[in-house]
């Protein structure tokens, strides 16, 4: 299957998931230039089609748009394409469970082994450190690289007021990550509740996430979601 | 497009993202004549057609409706339409996670840039100000007026043990309020509990806002909304 | 139309709305006998067709069953056809929202104007107190009559580990009630989670109950139900 | 119906009900010989049809795979089989509700006779007493015994990290369990929210237990679930 049907399959089912509304967009970076990404024109993401993924260079300039509008948030799929060679995929979302510990700081733990990767560490970004009075959106590569920076060598960075941002080494794995990371946020939340303080919510171990992650790739979710979507096509 | 179409996408993703039930209404002020507004006759919104879109003067009294019922709470739109000129479209709706602010007075603060305009404030209201012992109903420009005068400049009142009433100056504006007022309720609520006092939530400041809600206009998400319903008539 | 048809379109609307699943039934007192009731033969709510209806006396023995199985909990609806002349229409469920409430004795209280009628009274009922050891099911007259009494002149009762029962003047108005019993169930919770005991809750008054629940028959909410079952059967 | 079929409904209305994503897996002990069982081969469980099923026998051996892929926790299933003679059926899932109980050890109780079995005792496992910086996945028949020592007599386990495994002398039963071991985790959260430790929540107590337990077999539920996926099918 081609890259350009791998990110349509990605954007529905993130869209399916929830995890994505009208907004949110999925990136993966050209397997025969790694200069180059595919992510859809300005559209949203239930609706892409394999004829709406262009490709764009690291600056995020579109090459073949011919005129067709594309995502304002395009610079943050460039600039961490930019500073993280291995990173093949990129989502950026925002999920409704995740935003209150963006919003708080609390900190995203690993609660089961679907989402082992939060263990690597989530770490958070105020747009307000680069540029006060924003609209909050990733208008410029300035604001991309200053987000790509607080993301580091981490799988996921949380976005004050906005959202997050997840990669990975493939597609499927950035998808996997990106709903793995709301449900996470959902059980944590009620984990925490019912822990009240007085008792241990237990996370995964440090060895337990490297074990994990070592291999996690959402195989079989994948070649589910996948049908879904070839088959509503 | 035309304003009844409008109107018709309006409702039924109101409906479809559960905004709405079989209650709530939204209208639109007439492009021909601002002493004019459309809205639908006495129906659920998920069944609304172009042919069940009546016109009213701003007495809330309907032009058009040749004995068909109209809503009982028809006043809101009239009243608000008369002192807001800029205003061209209102949602009056029960949307859950927006009730329980209502009804405590916690305030509703604009978590994430979706729902900016909370920043520019989101009054309360309590019919039991203006009449004593009243079904809860908006069922007079008495009690339309006194809505009016507490949504003041705002764009939405919260109203006790009722719901909410949105506006703005257009159709898509006011659906996309509508939807992430919901959205932003039960985020805020999700993060006050993880918060627990001990730390703080951190809402968008009013900079912030100010940028965002200038050009804020849900066009790729009404691009998404509006296919899907013309879809399924 | 017919009783029978409204009781179809009344078990499939409670199951659309996930106030029942495979479980709880809705039944209508005789429009030509106040000693019989109609109610489905045992079959999921879902499924439920006009052939499936059968008629009960009020000792909630079936007459027509012609050897098809009956639910084991009829004696709920005899028991209170029996002591509330006026009810004509009841609905047992086990809405998922509700049971917290039966199960702490939190009092429910009328958040919002859908759900008016709860601002009559909807007290709790423990059928321990009738029978110890049961299998929590009202299996007899006995229990039935038990929790009938508990029911008393109000419009529903929340039963201890189970659910609740809600009775009404006519089908639509049980099933509406049913509906938003649970509605406010959650609204109710969040708004106690949001105040902390810091802030009050403000619910409806007994003046806006009363002038609430003399006309609340849901009536735009039931000619939308009707239209969906209607057109999926 | 054939065991092969019944799995293919277990699987199916596991999905719909969100006990199971793409993971999680039901499988029920041969009526041939009680030393197989029978399992899909690695798929998706909403993806299953009756030429996916493959017998194991207790070793967790794939009698007639072909080659096809299996599923990694096999072990849980073949473990369970040899300890429990009068266990036909498991589930193992992930769903969402149970796993903040399973990673704090605050204890399942029975909140409605739906899960009644709740009350024969829900006890946890840690799979680091097993084995240290392990993937959480039970990959070995080593981890499986380990798994199903804590299980003993009981219905269900609750496993850190990760998920749940409910055991049944059927099918139909095991997966009514799963789901409503589900809905109970979420009704039990919230109980504890409303009872904020100032009111007791009223869980079943052990006569009511043993009394609902000892004929539960969610058969209407059951009825409604086959016709559905037959004809989804």
């Amino acid at each position: 299957m081609s890259l350009k049907l791998d990110l349509v399959v990605a954007s529905r089912t993130l869209a399916e998931h929830g995890v994505i509304d009208a907004y949110g967009h999925a990136s993966a970076r050209s397997d025969k230039d790694p200069q180059r990404y595919f992510m859809a024109r300005n559209v949203a993401p239930e609706l892409v089609t394999e004829a709406d993924i262009l490709e764009y260079d690291l600056e995020s300039n579109p090459i073949d748009a011919d005129g067709r509008p594309v995502y304002h948030e395009r610079f943050i799929h460039g600039e961490i394409y930019k500073k993280r060679p291995e990173v093949m995929a990129i989502v950026h979302n925002h999920s409704h469970a995740v935003i209150p510990f963006a919003c708080t700081g609390v900190p995203l733990q690993p609660i089961f082994h679907m989402s082992a990767f939060i263990g690597l560490g989530v770490p958070g970004w105020d747009i307000r450190d680069a540029q006060k009075g924003s609209d909050m959106l990733v208008r410029s590569a300035y604001l991309g690289e200053h987000l790509a920076r607080a993301l580091g060598k981490h799988p996921a960075v949380l976005m004050r007021g906005h959202g997050s941002t997840v990669v990975a080494e493939n597609i499927q794995r950035a998808v996997g990550r990106s709903i793995y990371l709301d449900v996470n946020a959902r059980m944590q939340q009620q984990a925490m509740a019912l822990a009240k303080g007085e008792r241990t919510v237990v996370y995964m171990d440090e060895e337990e996430v490297a074990a994990n992650v070592s291999w996690q790739n959402y195989e079989r979710a994948w070649d589910l979601w996948k049908r879904k979507v070839l088959a509503a096509l």
